[in-house]
């Protein structure tokens, strides 16, 4: 396996090389390749993602992305101009963040009951589109436009997706969560195109959910989330909100996928380069670890990704949590336990 | 006072009439007019706001609305056919919706903290402004777009009455909520607008925050906010958390407002029509009275609406809440507590 390794700015290095750390136990044939893109590469020189290096990467069978983001860079540059550069040139049009209430781990939820949904995010398209503009900027008069665009195709396959991820689980439910009786034209391809699949998929059981009604019960009633389908934007909130109610951030992996497989999958957590703890050598690994078992699943190795996730569920249960240990400590342990007798029993 | 009444769908009769009950107490010489808006009237007659209706509103010094929304009516239509062309004629950009945890009430998130926040949700443009539409629809070609506008008008007067209402405020606290990384030009023209305004507020202390971290702020440290000024879709988003956070929607209050007060304002609870439980009576008054509070609050009745408050407040800190009562009895609680000795003290 060709990975290209993205470590970023902030948290981003340190998280990504614990999660190295523990692809090289499951999978050492691992070919990797550092690209330090990144804050430090456009301070330096004005880069953000050279059309030589986005070659390089659409030649990798996947890539580990840390994190990206650094206050020393104005809001958007870095987020527009890699992370969702990556994501778009990549046809990364499925978003995928799993949120599981690991046993051991204490939600800031009450009453969670038992949490394990997947959100399945569209990625390529809606209100991260990047269309919109300034009119009569810095006038009494301006406007700022951002344009949702949504089109049946992008709509489609992604839905189709998160179908296909309903039907192959237990509960095979999936609810699809937009604000249809305000974004009414963009709701309403939304909902056609679910009514439409949901005929191939007589077996999944369908609903459908407002955006602000669906993070009201992610504190009520999480547990009643099995697959969500959405788009960019809610997606980005609610998995936020799924990721704080099953523990915190620092646990909620993502990947961002090219269905088809002609492009490499991206994995990264969820959350944020975290300049206030970077360097310290504290940060959480967890969710980038997570990330790499998601990686793995993408590329067709199912049991190194099952051992991956069952160390992280082993760890979380017998962690305690309120000294969880250094990044390197928790990485050295998941390193330690992929190898180990206790999670080689349950995969 | 002149107080338009729209009781609406599902629940908000019910709600109504006791928030009625309630300011009959307060202020007893109210000249009340209903119009009968919502799914009944437009299943018999096609009309969601006649001009004539229109026109009279205008009239008024307040309107009071229950709910809108019922399941035989397709999405969209009330919603954008009444409820926003309201907003938006009567150019209701200030969306005020307190969010307090009271004593007695329990969160559904472990340690809240003390909740007293209130949220100024732009209230006539963003995502809301119904500009969009479909091309080549049914077809695989499909398009769907949703415009967000922003002004520097409509964006400015806002953040304006976020600042004074932070400015009276103990703590003195702003967060501006928003996605700037991603939506570049909307979020520029919030930010700039944002940095304009606080140079008159040197009082204020200012944060920014991602509407996605919100959502996790919500639920892991909701004390830390004081005033939030977002645009009308996040706003609508974080409301509905916040309202879950704080022990229920069924406590959350609105206002919709003209800050130049050239129309009437409009109150109402946060929760829709809840038509599942509606015509049974169970329903939870309590939003619908607090909206009186704002309405009481924005015709400068200050000492009345500080009594409809004390009277919740009062009532929440010592009702049963296994067994709150039924819709009319938590009404007449509150009616019999806005005049007693108990709530005198307190205003
Ligand atoms: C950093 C930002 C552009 C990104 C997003 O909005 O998608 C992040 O919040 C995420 O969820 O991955
Ligand atoms: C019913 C709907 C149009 C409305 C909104 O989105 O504003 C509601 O959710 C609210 O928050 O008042």
């Amino acid at each position: 396996m060709r990975l290209a390794v993205i470590p970023g700015d902030g948290i981003g290095p340190e998280v990504v090389s614990e999660a190295l750390k523990v692809l090289g136990e499951v999978v050492p044939e691992t070919e990797i390749t550092h690209y330090d893109l990144g804050a430090t590469r456009w301070h330096n020189t004005g880069e953000l993602l050279p059309e030589s290096v986005l070659d390089e990467l659409r030649q990798q069978d996947g890539i580990l992305l840390g994190a990206v983001g650094d206050p020393s860079v104005p809001s958007g540059i870095l987020e527009r101009g890699l992370l969702l550069r990556l994501r778009f040139e990549l046809d990364h049009h499925v978003n995928l963040r799993p949120a599981r209430l690991y046993p051991g781990v204490q939600s800031p939820v009450a009453d969670p009951g038992e949490i394990d949904m997947v959100v399945v995010r569209e990625g390529t398209e809606g209100p991260y589109a990047g269309n919109g503009g300034l009119l009569r900027k810095d006038t009494p008069h301006e406007i700022a436009t951002e344009v949702s665009l949504n089109t049946a195709f992008g709509v489609e396959r992604v839905v189709r997706d998160a179908f296909a991820r309903a039907a192959a689980r237990p509960r095979k439910h999936l609810t699809m969560v937009h604000k249809t009786n305000v974004l009414t034209h963009a709701g309403s391809l939304w909902s056609r195109v679910v009514e439409e699949v949901s005929l191939e998929h007589p077996d999944v059981t369908v609903a459908y959910q407002h955006v602000d009604a669906t993070t009201i019960h992610m504190v009520t009633d999480p547990s009643r989330f099995d697959v969500v389908v959405t788009d960019n934007l809610f997606g980005d909130i609610i998995t936020d909100l799924a990721g704080a109610v099953t523990g915190g951030i620092g646990r909620a992996a993502s990947g961002n996928i090219d269905a088809t497989h002609r492009n490499p999958g991206m994995f990264e957590p969820v959350h944020g380069s975290a300049p206030d703890i970077a360097g310290q050598g504290v940060a959480d690994p967890t969710a980038a670890v997570l990330s790499v078992a998601l990686l793995l699943d993408h590329v067709g190795r199912t049991e190194a990704a099952r051992r991956v996730e069952a160390s992280v569920a082993f760890d979380l249960a017998t962690r305690d949590h309120s000294a969880p240990g250094a990044t390197h400590a928790i990485g050295d342990r998941l390193a330690a336990l992929v190898s180990s007798r206790e999670v080689a029993q349950q995969v």
